[in-house]
């Protein structure tokens, strides 16, 4: 890719940006579309529906930014929680790493890279029309002791990174253990799900539940909520709230535009509505009962303790001989469940996962096709090639820089769009119990996934055969990496200014909801506050996005430092953004407490060891053998300190330790309030498809007995 | 190798076989020698030394092979525990199995492999001077119908042998479970060793860690007991047992051979060591008290509780909020505790981890120069070129026959002898706290080590990078594995022969303690029964060994058949000894009850697996390409399996489930000698070099008064 083709995309991605900050400074001013953007505040009841008369609603202002500057991270923490938290956290641990390689790589490694002269074909006065590749290591002559300091460099960046690592991990995980000592009983921290409970022909799966942690945890065991199907309650739900929701517009439109339409008519469209709602509500009711009293039972169940300690002991310890029956887990938060998918026996969820493992294997190799294509556009000869009616306009300068330059790298943009929806549907058929854990497993798919098909496809464009070819012959590795990761330097910049800045900042912008309010009502307010709900943040969708430019920022930093500048703008922009959506937006759905910052760390580790492999194949390339094999030792360590940190650190993220349980059981054990926390816990994990809910006006129904 | 020079070297190890057992049969008569050959009888007391008069005494008997065959399971169980048990279970397995492969291979393949006339150049009259490549697969003609006979025996014997496998998990998690609800209350059931005690200076080890588990556990803590530095102390009764041994010794000589030795000379002698040992004693008794009351505190300790499910609470549970500090393992059986090297910290276990596996590698490669120099022995003509004077001899056929089929293994048998005390002290160092932890790390050792330095480096003699050099190129691993594995039947039958048949049959006759026996005491019975200790089996030693032939039964029951019979006469053999060498001579030091089975059955996985990559080499090689992709499914299977019997069965290992655990804790509540129990376990992990020992006949010194 040329310098101007570069510089054609960023010129496009920039103005995109200008263009969406501003549109978002206007229309966020105006009340019609709060729902869209401030929709967190409003289902907080914090921001009420104001009208803003005059000129100042017209007139894109920044205050906003300020704002979101300004807020600290306590201020975030109580109104948005820990997992908020730490993600922010990750945007800043970004921006300090990649400001501190930014600073070694622009003003040290890009000019030892310009002044080579292994590339000897750099026009000065036609800088625009030149190969980037100048600014890349490719430059830099064979043998040249120069290659040193970017030796240095590799290995001061990593002891960096590490430090930085080390410090964010141990912050963490004292913020995750104060959070909680500082949280208020809360019904997970005394539940444990149990599953593959061994069922018998003379007794119920609640018998059997209830017989056996009486008989081993008689002084401990509280109750107990055994898991029923209610698929089909689920379906009724689902078409009452449609009708429900079909309903309320009718009424708004009709007091509205009284007048324009028939009585008779009118009244008869609700009245139908009406009708139809009751009688689901009625099905509803009948079926939740029999569900309650004798619905399907699953072999999983919700069982608390008195003691967050009895609970965590009865999570740690294998329950039955059988180690394959009484399975135990952490509940999740009773509003963190994910009620649909509950495969509770062993074998089954561990069938799915297969499953699951060999659907993603095979989304894997699929979604090749378009990125070959991708590639494909982006040389202009084989496209004229195709397409050889195009070939007129291809020659105009301008729309080749426009395809080369900006195209590409929009199209793969779109089809990877698609990508987190399916690993988070993947993630949610693997027989996860909670929405978090969904997202961790999703987040952990679209990361992977990402790198699989982003990086490792462009740089070894082929088939998937070619790709695992390399990987089955690890020796040539380095050398391969050597030599396709700095060609493809101008590509990642592009993808960063693309993917990174117009793409972040469209979603400030919330084109999909601001396109369905408008469609839906274009001039008027018809939704009331009741009904708002502020989306959740979706961690599996932004947080491998951040990890995988990550990602290119270390492999990058000393290979092409020109990468670095427009990875820092987009962090800054992200950080902006999204303090913003937070404050705004997204409203928590549950809290991990930073459960996924291992994540973060593993995908930071698994950068560095990327970069270790490339150095040692750049400088085996650059003939500066020495250098290679004194890189060695690099990878090696960078593991060991990964291994130091899963021992310290790791336990932490996945449960709280006997010193923590007991000491905050003994914080309750005199607060008076626990009595009545235990009476509600008992029915704290009931399926919300079971709870008796009301949509038609009628209220007779409710009153009607079920059996007459 | 030729057909003659392996006849010759089974002639030779069945004459050795013959000898053995011939000799064995008669001096086990002997009461001189009933030290040697039935010490662990004599240590229970179970039989006195007699003197047998007469013919008989001098006549080979084969009585010990029906008695040995006959002994039941539980026999076996009650006099040397279930780690025998399990240990006999694996011959038995496989026996079984190797049965199994044996029929096929013998009847079906054998035959098939003669029939193929790739290799056409078997003269059936000079038969024993032909190669023995005719009988294995390599003579089975390219492209050859027949070879689907070889796909799907390689099926039905891996099914079979997953059956079994599960089977035998099975049975053995099941006995572990029996084993311990059987079993009496036993000090280590209610006992966890907790290590990283985080010190203080204002308070000692032993503060701490009562009062952290008082706070914690206040209604379940019993006692602890600090673990301490006694290098010193040990080393002062190293010398006294010496001086003790060599006193009694001098004793014995001077009662016996009383008028040979002049009056006064031989008084002073024995009071010389009479004076020693009283200073000595005198010494530690001062070193002991000085210990116990302010010696020098590791920041280790037992801590034991009242109830099992205690322990294993305290066992499961992360204790602190640092996972790094107070690192809980489940204690082993007070005579099971390796005392001597005691790391105590998580730091130091780390490294001292590191340390042992960089050595373990550094061996594995130092080791590889005299297993190179046997490759040389294996090849005449070579051994000609570097020794050209003995040319003469070596043209003598019997000679040559004895070098390339007996000398080489026997070389390598008695290399390979010096592995397993090797690897038993690197396990020492590596920081586990029991003999049966050190005794099992060192068996797995052991086994890789005898995979990577036996069967590869026989397979790919070369340099030790060129090994890392296929390693790296797993793709052609198949390939290579398929042209070499073959080639060496011949070798690996001789293999079996030598180190199996000759090697098992010497340590029936137990050389080395022989050896000691009748230097020390020519024609002399000394040593009495109270000081006689039976030996423990060396686990790491055998259990190795047989795992390495199955894996050669495995990987070439369909290449060479022929291997199967020598097999399982080997099996059979160490079936009628191991049985003997458990009546009479090992005397069971601890009891794992079966931990080291998961190595057996990760064993036969990974010789499973080895069989299907070669076998998918086999097939590309001989043209059937069909076969070698249809192959593929086959290892993903196994290792399915596999991972399904780690999730069943591997926790049952590991530690006992909660139910296991409380049901064992209610039978003991109305004991009334659980309280004489408790007592005993306060002071049940005492460090031995802190007992009081009495080895001077002058007992003034234990009643003397320490100080002054």
């Amino acid at each position: 890719m040329l310098v101007s083709a570069l510089l054609t995309s960023v010129g496009i991605n920039t103005a995109l940006c200008v263009l969406f900050f501003t549109f978002y400074s206007i229309l966020r001013k105006q009340p019609n579309y709060y729902d869209v953007y401030i929709p967190r505040l409003l289902a907080d009841g914090t921001s009420k529906w104001r009208s803003l008369f005059g000129f100042e609603r017209l007139i894109p202002s920044a205050g906003w930014v300020a704002k979101a500057w300004r807020i600290t991270e306590e201020e975030l923490l109580s109104s948005s929680g820990l997992d908020t938290v730490v993600f922010m956290r990750l945007i800043t641990f970004s921006l300090k790493v990649f400001s501190f390689a930014g600073i070694i790589g622009i003003f040290v490694i890009l000019p030892i890279n310009c002044l080579g002269t292994q590339l000897d074909e750099f026009d000065i006065i036609d800088w625009a029309g030149n190969s980037l590749d100048v600014f890349t290591i490719s430059n830099v002559n064979n043998g040249s002791k120069r290659l040193w300091i970017h030796f240095s460099a590799v290995y001061i960046v990593t002891i960096f990174t590490c430090f930085m690592l080390y410090n964010e991990y141990k912050y963490i995980s004292s913020k995750r253990t104060s959070y909680f000592y500082s949280s208020k009983p809360q019904p997970h921290q005394f539940t444990i799900l149990v599953r593959s409970i061994p069922t018998s022909s003379n007794s119920s799966v609640s018998e059997t539940v209830e017989s056996f942690f009486k008989e081993f945890y008689p002084s401990t065991y509280l109750s107990h909520m055994v898991i029923r199907r209610t698929s089909k309650i689920r379906r009724l739900l689902n078409e009452a709230k449609k009708l429900y929701k079909r309903r309320i517009q009718l009424q708004s439109d009709s007091n509205q535009q009284n007048c324009f339409r028939a009585f008779g008519r009118k009244v008869s469209r609700v009245d139908h509505y009406e009708k139809k709602l009751e009688n689901i509500q009625e099905n509803l009711r009948l079926e939740q009962s029999e569900a309650s009293l004798a619905g399907e039972e699953t072999r999983a169940a919700f069982v608390s303790f008195n003691s967050r300690f009895a609970a965590g002991t009865a999570f740690h310890l294998q329950q039955s001989v059988n180690p394959t029956q009484w399975i135990t887990e952490l509940a999740p938060e009773p509003q963190d469940v994910y009620w649909p998918f509950f495969s509770e026996s062993f074998m089954r969820r561990w069938i799915s996962k297969l499953v699951v493992i060999i659907t993603c294997i095979l989304f894997t190799i699929l979604f090749l096709i378009p990125v070959v294509v991708v590639q494909g556009l982006t040389n202009l000869s084989q496209l004229k090639a195709w397409f050889p009616f195009l070939t007129s306009i291809l020659t105009i300068k301008y729309v080749s820089q426009v395809i080369t330059g900006y195209l590409p790298s929009l199209i793969l943009q779109l089809f990877l769009k698609t990508v987190p929806p399916v690993m988070e549907f993947l993630s949610s058929i693997q027989g996860y119990i909670s929405h978090s854990d969904i997202e961790k497993s999703a987040c952990y798919k679209v990361l992977w996934f990402t790198i699989w098909n982003v990086f490792f496809a462009t740089l070894f464009s082929g088939s998937f055969l070619y790709q695992v070819s390399i990987i089955l012959d690890p020796k040539s590795i380095p050398g391969r990496l050597a030599v396709a990761v700095p060609a493809q330097a101008s590509f990642f910049i592009a993808y960063v200014v693309t993917s990174g800045w117009t793409s972040t900042s469209s979603e400030l912008f919330r084109i999909i909801p601001l396109i369905i309010s408008l469609i839906s009502r274009p001039f008027t307010k018809s939704t009331n506050d009741d009904e708002l709900e502020a989306p959740s943040m979706p961690y599996h969708k932004d947080i491998p996005r951040i990890l995988f430019f990550g990602l290119l920022g270390m492999t990058y930093f000393f290979l092409a430092p020109l990468i670095l500048p427009f990875l820092l703008i987009y962090l800054c922009l992200a950080y902006i953004i999204y303090r913003n959506q937070f404050i705004n937006v997204y409203a928590p759905r549950y809290e991990s407490a930073g459960k996924f910052w291992p994540i973060v760390h593993n995908s930071m580790i698994f950068s560095l060891v990327l970069m270790h492999i490339i150095a040692v194949g750049i400088f085996a390339l650059k003939k500066l053998s020495l250098a290679s094999t004194m890189m060695f030792p690099l990878p090696v360590l960078t593991l060991l300190f990964n291994e130091y940190c899963r021992k310290r650190f790791l336990p932490i993220f996945v449960a709280y330790s006997a010193e923590s349980l007991i000491k905050k059981d003994r914080q309750d054990r005199d607060d008076p309030n626990m009595a009545e926390f235990f009476d509600k816990l008992v029915n704290a994990y009931k399926d919300p498809a079971l709870m008796p809910i009301q949509y038609s006006s009628n209220t007779d129904s409710l009153r009607r007995p079920l059996v007459s």
